[in-house]
């Protein structure tokens, strides 16, 4: 820090040398984020101060926030929720706004692990969960921090979590499940209602990591079951700052029951509010202001056209891909692809260096992944395509 | 979410009118927030769809978040460190921008038990660490989440943490200390310098939760000793959000050694980087351009110029109060006061009720707190003390 500051001309000049280094999204196929929706943009801009980790100041930005839980309840059918509407519920569901979903399932888990400690069950052992192979890294965070023991269940040939695994890896300390709707890597769903019935035979809670499907499945169309419709789901994490075109941080986590937030919450003698069930204190309302205008502007019908462009980006880069010889690991559940090409960290590598395509890299196997999200068009599609033939070519023949 | 979504007018119509029941931060004693500098939010707006979770994709955003840790090095003495820079280094700092100061403390405690446990000690009960009664209800967080005890130190007379109980807390599990640097109740600081004794001849890690002080202190004309410089600490939080006048969410948690920030990582396979030692994934880089940008605006000289307006409206309601027979509970350290007020519950409530003024109350003893901000001014003391000798003229003859 200087001691006499710079002047305003100084530093814009310096953070639009450094922006100069930022994507603007073009060639990125490697992201599940994108470039938020303007009109996100406009109502973040003007909530910038509000803190929603002061609700007596910020009643409004407070308001909003409840009006998303509310449309994201409805969204993920929280109406065939069966329970009494209490101070923190929204039409019988219950959430708040997360910095994204690692926090949703940082906080999921903690709720499985309150509202069982506070059960008075006694553990023979560490308390687990018990998640697909496939599970986010967020979850690493989860077994690092909270003193719980992390079980990792095998994925059938398609991706999905294999029941078998499942049900073999429960034990007398088993807390709670996970399904993803949406993995990271393939974009595959995990059968959530197979899930949710091992999950209520053994009464156990399931949590739904629908950080990225969320703002896709409902909108595809034929959407597979993962959300409160499936009566064994106790929660689920959905990030509008992917799919949902908000501005980041915008994540969201919903209960199906308030006995979740209430297991979350701590004492806050010195704030407008007297407890905090959310893991940040201080928190954006001006993400909350965008969710909620963004969601509000596209409608059902405007995540429908969203989801259906990048499903029809999805179907042109498998047939083309095709073509060229490389078939998909898997035929593709939602926008995300992971191709078989020869040497595939190899190809990423001077996809990049060569022609500036960002894409990935899956684990088991290795595939070369890509989302297809709406700042890719058709045309760039077309060109990625001609770049990776060059590219596989001169890797067979070098 | 309506089917087909509302029009640009219909959205700004509803959200203009939830703004309206959001504070103006007018007659607010009661945050540690204030409106972000202009600057602020203009960087913010620049950055919007920065995402330092991928820092691949936004190499800008990540030199400017690299840039505001150095910055904040400098401020906390971090040239006083003795340790090789690396690559996580910046001149002999580490750390990274945070959503505020209960992510910061969260981080710096599993920074604490994973470096304990990387040393392969072995506890004979729960591992724990010691905190001042007045720490920040983040700590409580801490301890549900974490499986560590957290362990109360009594406060002295002056609301300090009281050396003889920490001490008498220490024992054979012990990891850590906390130390406060500007507390939220009282603004008071604990004997960080005596801290540091007690940890170096214990062995113990010494974080510091500087989330307000960090941009208070220093520029104190006489500044207690609370950073890098006292030897014994291996943690600051301090927050941009704060008294550092950026947007939310902005927090920063430093270390005196990259070996914290090792253990805080998780593999990240599918993203531009190989690990993440941040306790969010997607996060803002919008927040960290506004950081930079506010911190080279305003330089040393802004912000003590920040700072000691503050601490003019702080000696100016002490002094006004103290005519109306209302004495501070200890001589303000930082701009925050605890008046002694006959019911001050009772106060606090006709205090919003019939005028309007946003303040809140300490714990024990139970008084008025006041933090004095930059959006406050010396004529809102003025009508303030003019309510309050109403308020509490009302209640000593109803």
């Amino acid at each position: 820090m200087n001691e006499q500051g710079l002047s305003e001309r100084e530093i814009f000049s310096y953070l639009e040398n450094a922006k100069s280094e930022d994507t603007d999204y073009y060639r990125v196929f490697s992201s599940m984020c994108t470039r938020p929706h303007k009109i996100a943009i406009e109502a973040n801009r003007l909530f910038i101060e509000a803190n929603l980790g002061d609700l007596g100041l910020f009643a409004g930005a407070h308001k909003l926030e409840q009006e998303v839980v509310r449309m994201l309840g409805n969204l993920l059918h929280a109406s065939s929720i069966d329970v009494p509407s209490g101070g923190l519920c929204q039409s019988s569901v219950c959430g708040y706004l997360t910095t994204g979903g690692t926090e949703s399932n940082i906080q999921a888990v903690r709720g499985m692990k309150n509202l069982v400690t506070a059960g008075k069950k006694e553990f023979k052992g560490t308390p687990n969960i018990v998640i697909p192979a496939s599970a986010h890294f967020s979850f690493d965070k989860v077994a690092d921090m909270m003193g719980i023991e992390v079980r990792r269940a095998s994925l059938d040939s398609e991706f999905r979590v294999d029941m078998a695994s499942v049900e073999k890896l429960i034990n007398e300390n088993t807390i709670g499940l996970v399904g993803i709707a949406g993995n990271t890597e393939f974009g595959q769903i995990d059968p959530i209602d197979k899930l949710s019935e091992v999950a209520l035979e053994n009464e156990l809670f399931l949590h739904v990591d629908a950080a990225f499907g969320g703002f896709v499945i409902p909108f595809l169309e034929k959407p597979q079951p993962f959300d409160f419709k499936v009566p064994g789901v106790t929660s689920i994490a959905i990030d509008p700052h992917k799919m949902g075109l908000s501005t980041i941080p915008s994540g969201a986590l919903l209960f199906r029951s308030p006995s979740f937030l209430d297991s979350l919450k701590v004492s806050t003698p010195y704030l407008t509010t007297k407890s905090q069930f959310t893991l940040t204190g201080t928190r954006s309302g001006a993400s909350a202001a965008a969710t909620c205008s963004v969601m509000k502007y596209l409608g059902y019908e405007g995540y429908r056209k969203n989801v259906q462009y990048c499903m029809e980006l999805t179907s042109k880069i498998v047939e083309e891909a095709r073509k060229l010889g490389f078939e998909p690991l898997i035929e593709p559940v939602m926008n995300v692809v992971a191709l078989k090409v020869p040497n595939p960290d190899l190809v990423r590598e001077r996809l990049l260096k060569k022609f500036g395509w960002n894409v990935s890299i899956t684990r088991t196997p290795r595939a070369l992944r890509l989302v297809l999200m709406p700042h890719n068009s058709p045309e760039d599609i077309e060109l990625f395509l001609e770049d990776l033939k060059k590219v596989t070519a001169e890797i067979k023949s070098p």
